[in-house]
């Protein structure tokens, strides 16, 4: 196999396409879609996320110290991909235009997006610098999931959430084909 | 939509499945998979990885300071899981034990899998603690990916890559249905 080098890249697959919530007023909320993010620690359960500071929503992320943390499932692409086009100074009310409905947080001022089938609050704990970046490390509060989305184990499953993936050259894919069970396809090499 | 509440969790959907590689000696490499891990800042690409302090490769890892990050295809996931079932205190060739070829990277000590399609070379920037947990802040400074995974920009495409995912569930999957262009298919709705 040849290789090409090609400097420095963010170039990571897969990447998940999370919809980050915070609370801009009564009753009135900003959304972006999110793609640099990632469980940091389980103990206690710990996201990190990449949000720019250019965002019509980051002053308010700020000030709240909080936001959730939305999945949207495959039948969420285009109200996702709006949601990362289109900024909220142009639509303060995304939701709206998405069809999508806000309801409270149990923890945090920042409302939850019903429609998606798992939902996280979260606590921001510390800002990171990462170079000329910045990054917020939070700490999960509460997970909501649909019932329609629970596996037996009453954890939730992945055709349950059918969840949207972003890859880096600008598309949304869903799931394919289930390869395998983890911490056991592998026995087949012991 | 009725939701249940579950507490913390680190149930985020979906998740990489990398394999992490680092010298351990003369010609010797331990790999171990992580799939909690993002891309964390773009100016300079830095990346998020949390890496247990309890692994046969973590001191390693905190000795070189550096090592690569492999991601592989859904034709590697045996041994993916592999390496991620096994210690290495177990199997210190994982790489020979799963048919993969180790490279010299070319600014690190730590090698690229060559059968994985596509590879960063990282360079630990900061550890930073999460709770009673921890994670690697790392500065990528070389991206290698295979001619054949390139899309016709030059960069990693998705179908090129063929990404195996993670999810929390305890399963692997494939990328599947292409659902849409990225800031494109969410103009429906402006």
């Amino acid at each position: 196999m040849t290789k090409r080098q090609l400097g420095p890249t963010t170039q990571l697959y897969p990447m998940p396409a999370l919809l980050v919530t915070v609370r801009t007023g009564e009753g009135s909320a900003g959304i972006l879609t999110v793609a640099w993010a990632a469980i940091m620690g389980g103990q206690p359960p710990m996201m990190a996320l990449e949000i720019g500071g250019s965002h019509y929503s980051t002053p308010y992320i700020e000030q709240e110290g909080s936001f959730t943390v939305n999945v949207p499932s495959t039948k969420q692409a285009v109200g996702a991909d709006y949601c990362g086009s289109v900024s909220g100074t142009q639509d303060p009310a995304k939701a709206e235009t998405c069809g999508w409905t806000l309801a409270p947080s149990t923890q945090i001022a920042s409302p939850l997006i019903v429609e998606c089938p798992l939902n996280f609050e979260c606590r921001i704990v510390q800002k990171i610098e990462a170079g000329r970046a910045a990054f917020y490390l939070v700490e999960i509060l509460e997970t909501h999931v649909d019932e329609g989305a629970l596996g037996d184990d009453g954890k939730p499953s992945a055709q349950g959430v059918d969840p949207l993936i972003f890859t880096p050259d600008g598309y949304y894919y869903g799931l394919g084909e289930r390869l395998g069970k983890a911490w056991s396809i592998g026995k087949a090499l012991q």
